[in-house]
């Protein structure tokens, strides 16, 4: 279990399957984020349909609402939401560390105001690794330190050490947790889950080097994590990370950019040997009527769509796109039909998860390099928004 | 085409069938509403597996927006909202008397401003079956002039006799149209369209009585609907008029009561002889989280559903039922997840269709009334809101 074997390779691509307790995810995958255990405007059939094999939850939604207890009561995340597939969970890292102001960084942890009530909580490594547990993700994710993309040297490493340390902590405790799990409603746990880490360092080479190699030292893992990038810094800054790290990290076990990303960002990051992405832009866009298309972004709500009668991205495959014009669904924005919102999430998802499954494909047929050069020129060629 | 064949009868309660161009329709039938050219939140594909043999979309919004001239450009609301089965739309009638303030009736028509952009604009009975022959359902509502459920008999017999003015105006219009239909797009026109006229008259049995021997003066139809209930009327005495047109209504064509309704509604119209029924309480109920149940109504955003693992109603056959607990409902309503909305709403539409289907396994078995008896009680017995 948690292996993960790689089928292929071009250059420092790789096409690989990831064996997990909810069933195996080939690779390159884009997961869908399900903040609250769906995925925004979606049903699971139609995540499921549109070809997801994992998606993300967000730990401090949950933990929030309703709450990790409510979760573990109704037999965990897969059962609760509805979910049959492989599940990730981040650690809640991230989100504590957006609420500026609200919140404040120790060494035991972070004590934040929820925005929810207002209620002073508090996450640390142990409680995260905790909360994680009851909710009973495939994947757990290392609770770490993030800083902005423009942060200094000196607060990139003391997030990067930081991240170290509570590194040691999260394993101690998933460790405890794994070799004796809990009983749950008076029944022995089904939970099966692993931990990865996250390199941090921000945009400072020396710092992402010293990361990966403190977080390799502490292993061996079943995978790692890429955090603290796509947050603010300039695209060429986050490939530069990327390639300095692609032949460092340990070829054998996934990798996986946090937060990433665009339709570009996927084969840039593919290119650079990344194996997994998340992203709330393909939903969040969405609920906004912008699609992505093989030829660019597409602003549904314009008046040019009124009527017109092609779908989307007459090249995608999607429940969407083979069903309903831009004409209609320009019309479900404009009248503020739910419905709308929708089908452009939906074809957003589909979007990118075609964009792994079509890398997956190309890197087998060694065909990877040329086939993503075409398709981002393809994609840059003609901005339509 | 038109032809409406009573399959069986108890007392006065009927299943039947209604041909229509885009398909036969088993009655008596539940008809969800598509305002905009979509029932609220739901994909067509849902509400088709909910078990919907005809929906209904406003005359007044689609007017609005997109425009009649964008439907019709786009090959009609069948194919723009991707709807195959048949439609019905009303006259927008109802919506521009329910504007006030907002709206000057004359006997020309009704001027009135558009709550969309304050627009003025006019619609007469020639104009509303313009806008309806372009929007092309299978069933077009004659205009008609509806008046307050509590309205004195002075007021109620203006809006009456009006009605029965207009409806020669209706039919004029609408036998042009159909004996010479204007091209579309330069391709003959494909509307295959019936005119169904609104018996009104308020809640006085005289005014009743004249309106519907007006309405049958004016005939052959190929089908007749009651209006102006539930339109703040107590129940007993929307049932008294109906009790009052059972017996007078013809048999041979269905019967529409315009606006109801609620579940006890239906069961208390089949019982009156009602074929058909509209109402946005499903839809509108459900994105509140109010579900009906075989046991009565059910807030699932109440806290005594956190952890509750049963369906919204485990008699219920729907897609929202076999799958997902009130407790993950109760979720997704408390973190203002869509996803809640719409499963509710799939809900509510299909219980109101089951019951239509019910009622008509029933009445062909000779056994509706002990039926609709038992469900009632069961209904009522347990108020649990």
């Amino acid at each position: 279990m948690f292996e993960f074997t790689i089928a292929g390779t071009q250059g420092a691509a790789r096409a690989g399957t990831l064996a997990l307790p909810h069933g195996a995810v080939p690779t390159p995958a884009f997961m869908p984020v399900g903040t609250y255990g769906a995925v925004r405007g979606l049903h699971p059939d139609e995540v499921e349909r549109a070809g997801a094999q994992i998606i993300l939850g967000n730990t401090y939604h949950l933990h929030l609402r309703p709450g990790e207890a409510t979760i573990q009561t109704m037999g965990g995340i897969h059962r609760f939401s509805s979910w049959s597939r492989p599940m990730l969970t981040d650690s809640g890292g991230f989100q504590v560390f957006s609420l500026a102001g609200l919140r404040t960084i120790a060494e035991e942890g972070v004590e934040f105001t929820s925005h929810i009530d207002g209620s002073v909580r508090s996450l640390t490594p142990e409680r995260s690794m905790d909360v994680q547990w009851a909710l009973g993700a495939d994947v757990a994710m290392a609770f770490d330190h993030v800083v902005p993309g423009q942060a200094s040297h000196e607060l990139a490493e003391d997030g990067m050490e930081r991240t170290l340390r509570w590194l040691d902590r999260c394993r101690g405790r998933h460790a405890q947790l794994a070799d004796a799990p809990p009983p749950v409603n008076g029944q022995p746990s089904t939970v099966n889950q692993t931990l990865w880490p996250i390199v941090q360092g921000g945009i400072h080479e020396d710092l992402r080097l010293r990361s990966l190699e403190g977080t390799l030292a502490r292993g061996p893992w079943t995978g790692i994590a890429v955090g603290g990038l796509s947050v603010g810094e300039p695209k060429p800054v986050m490939y530069g990370v990327l390639d300095l790290l692609a032949s460092r990290l340990p070829q054998d076990q996934p990798r996986y950019l946090m937060g990433v990303g665009f339709p570009e960002d996927l084969l840039e990051g593919i290119a650079r040997g990344v194996d997994l992405f998340d992203c709330v832009a393909a939903t969040r866009n969405g609920r906004h009527g912008s699609a992505w298309t093989s030829t660019g972004r597409l602003n549904i709500r314009k008046a040019a769509h009124r009527t017109d009668e092609l779908p989307l991205d007459p090249l995608c495959d999607c429940a969407t796109c083979s069903r309903f014009s831009r004409g209609y669904l320009r019309h479900l924005f404009v009248a503020g039909e739910m419905l709308g919102l929708r089908l452009v999430s939906l074809h957003n998802v589909r979007f990118l998860i075609r964009l792994g499954e079509e890398a997956r494909r190309t890197i087998l047929a060694g065909d990877f390099d040329r086939w993503s050069r075409e398709w981002l020129r393809r994609y840059h060629g003609r901005e339509r928004e």
